[in-house]
C-alpha cells in the first residue's frame, strides 16, 4: 500500500515564494515562466519481473519519462542491469523501508544486526509505515537509506534523485531528516513538496537550502480514483496541471500472474490498478493530452545537474 | 543449478549392510522385504510463485508426495502459510547456501554480520557452490542452517526433513557435520546416501547411529536426460528401480513468464525443464507405471517418525 504525500498547493506557493525557490524554477531549468513542467514518475521498479517489464517499455516507449527502484527487492539485479545498459534513463532509488504484500517479502540490505528495529520477528520490514514508526528508530533509517543508495551506486546506477516507498521515509521528522541528509551527502535531490517548511524540526530546517528541489505538486490516485475509473483521473490530472514544479507518481506492471499473486487481497494498488496505469500511459490519448496542455516533460537528471549539483 | 548427489549404488548397499540400516528397514517402516520405496520429492519450494502452485498442484492431485521449501526465498511465506493450513503434507526444509539465477536474487535468513563469508559483495548468498565453497566457513554455514530451519518452525510448519539446495550443505565434510549436526538438533532426518560412510571425517562419523536415515538411491534428471527427454528418464527410473529406499527429486514449476525470467539464460533446470517435470508427473503414465512396477511411495514424515524419532 501507499501513502501519498498529499499536496498542499496554495500553502506551498506561498512558501516556496518566500523561501525563494519558484521565484527562479524556471529560469534555473531553462524553460518560460509559468510553464506546466510535469515528471511522469513510475514507482516500485525492481519489485517484481512484471514491474521491471512494464516499467522498461512505459519508459522507453510512452510518455512515462523517470523511475524509482526498491534496492531490497528480489528483482532488483534484473533492474539494476538494465539501468547499467541504459545509463541516459532517469532513475532513482524508491527508498524503501517496508514490505507490504502478504505472501512475497524482502527485508533491509543492511545487516539485520545494524538496524534491528526495522523488521518484524521474520526479519523483513514491516508491511505498514504505522508498524514501522511505532518501534523504527531514525539513526537505523539513516543507516539502511544510506545502505540502498550505495548497494545502487555500486550497482553500476547513475542515480538521478531519491524518493520514499509508501513515504515511509519522510513520515515523521526524524525520518525526513535522515532522507534529507543522505540526498546532501549523494549530492541528490530528494522528492519534497512545501509541507517541508512547516516542518519545525531544526535537522530538517538546516537542511534546506538553495540546493533544495521542492515540487509545487506530488499527485498520485487515490483510491477513490481508482473507484472511479484510471483513465478519468489521469485525464483530469492533465486538463488541470498547474503551472510550476508537478510530479506525478504511477505505478506499472502487468494484470498478470506474477502481479496478481503479488497484490492479492489488496483491493488498491493491485494487478488491475497498475494495469490500468500502463494502459493509459501507453494512449495515444495521453500523448495528445500533453500536447494540447502545453506540458513540458522534465526529468529528475535536469533537476539534479540544474539545482542540486549547480556550479 | 543442481549439483545432484550421484547414487553410487553398488557400493551403498555393501556399505549400509555392514552399518545395518538397510537390514531392517523394511521392518521398521513396515513393509515386505525387498519392496520398492519411493519417495517423489519436489524441490525449491518458495523460490517462485510459479514453483508454489505447481508443486502444490503435485502434492494434491499427483503421485508427487514429499517437496522441500527453501526459506530464504523470497515467497517463502507463501509456502509457509500453504503449509500451515495443511500440516499433514510431507514438507521439508530445502538448505540453502546458494542464490544461483542471474536477475533474481536472495541472501541468509541470518544477520549478515553473523554469516559474512556465505555472501558476496552485493550481499546475496553465491551463485556457484564451488564459489561458496572456496570462502563459506563451516561455523557460519552451521548458524545459517540453524536459522532456515527455525524460521520454518517458526512459521508453524510440521517439517518432516532437511535436505541441500544444489547439494551445497553436503558439498564439503565440515558443511556435512554442520547439516547433520542440525537434523541432529531437531530430531529430523536429513537426505544423505551411502557416500556417507565413506566420510573420514570425525565429525561426521560421530553423528551417524541407528537413527540416521541413508537412502539406497538418490536420483534426479541431469542435463543429458533433459536433452533426450524427460519423460522417457522418469519412465526408465520408475521401470529399474531397486529395491530399498529411492529419493527422486523433481522440480515442479509451469513454464511461465515469471519462471523464464528467473531461468533465463540456464539452459538446464530452467522452464521448459520444469514444466517438463510437471507434465510427466500430472499424467496417467506416471500412475500407471507406478502400479505396475508395485512401487510403494513412502514419505519423509514416516522415516522421520519411525526412524530419527523411533521411541
Amino acid at each position: 500500500m501507499k501513502k501519498l504525500l498529499i499536496p498542499f498547493c496554495t500553502l506551498l506557493l506561498c512558501q516556496n515564494f518566500l523561501f525563494g525557490q519558484q521565484v527562479d524554477i524556471y529560469e534555473r531549468l531553462g524553460y518560460p515562466k509559468d510553464s506546466k513542467l510535469l515528471i511522469i514518475h513510475a514507482d516500485d521498479l525492481g519489485v517484481t519481473h512484471s514491474e521491471n517489464m512494464a516499467s522498461i517499455e512505459g519508459l522507453e516507449k510512452t510518455p512515462v519519462n523517470s523511475a524509482s527502484i526498491m534496492v531490497p527487492c528480489p528483482w532488483f539485479p534484473e533492474i539494476a542491469d538494465y539501468a547499467r545498459k541504459n545509463s541516459s534513463r532517469d532513475l532513482g532509488v524508491h527508498l524503501t523501508l517496508n514490505s507490504e504484500w502478504n505472501y512475497y517479502k524482502w527485508g533491509p540490505v543492511s545487516s539485520v544486526d545494524a538496524v534491528p528495529s526495522l523488521v518484524n520477528k521474520d526479519g523483513y520490514f514491516y508491511a505498514s509505515v504505522d508498524s514501522l514508526l511505532s518501534v523504527g528508530k531514525a539513526e537505523e533509517v539513516e543507516i539502511e537509506l544510506r545502505n540502498q543508495v550505495k548497494k545502487a551506486y555500486q550497482s553500476g546506477i547513475d542515480l538521478t534523485h531519491l524518493d520514499a516507498h509508501m513515504g515511509a521515509a519522510a513520515s515523521r521528522p526524524d525520518y525526513l531528516a535522515a532522507y534529507m541528509k543522505i540526498g546532501k551527502e549523494f549530492q541528490l535531490p530528494v522528492l519534497l513538496d512545501g509541507r517541508i517548511y512547516q516542518i519545525q524540526d531544526q535537522g530538517v530546517k538546516d537542511l534546506l537550502d538553495e540546493r533544495t528541489v521542492v515540487m509545487d505538486n506530488i499527485l498520485g490516485a487515490a483510491p477513490s480514483d481508482f473507484d472511479q475509473g484510471m483513465a478519468a483521473y489521469y485525464k483530469s490530472v492533465l486538463n488541470n496541471l498547474s503551472p510550476g514544479l508537478n510530479c506525478l507518481l504511477i505505478h506499472l506492471a502487468y494484470d498478470d500472474e506474477e502481479t496478481r499473486a503479488v497484490t492479492v487481497d489488496h483491493p488498491y494498488w493491485g494487478a488491475e490498478w497498475r494495469q490500468a496505469d500502463v494502459d493509459f500511459f501507453s494512449s495515444q490519448e495521453c500523448k495528445e493530452l500533453l500536447e494540447e496542455q502545453n506540458i513540458i516533460l522534465v526529468t529528475w537528471r535536469e533537476l539534479r545537474d540544474k539545482i542540486t549539483r549547480a556550479p
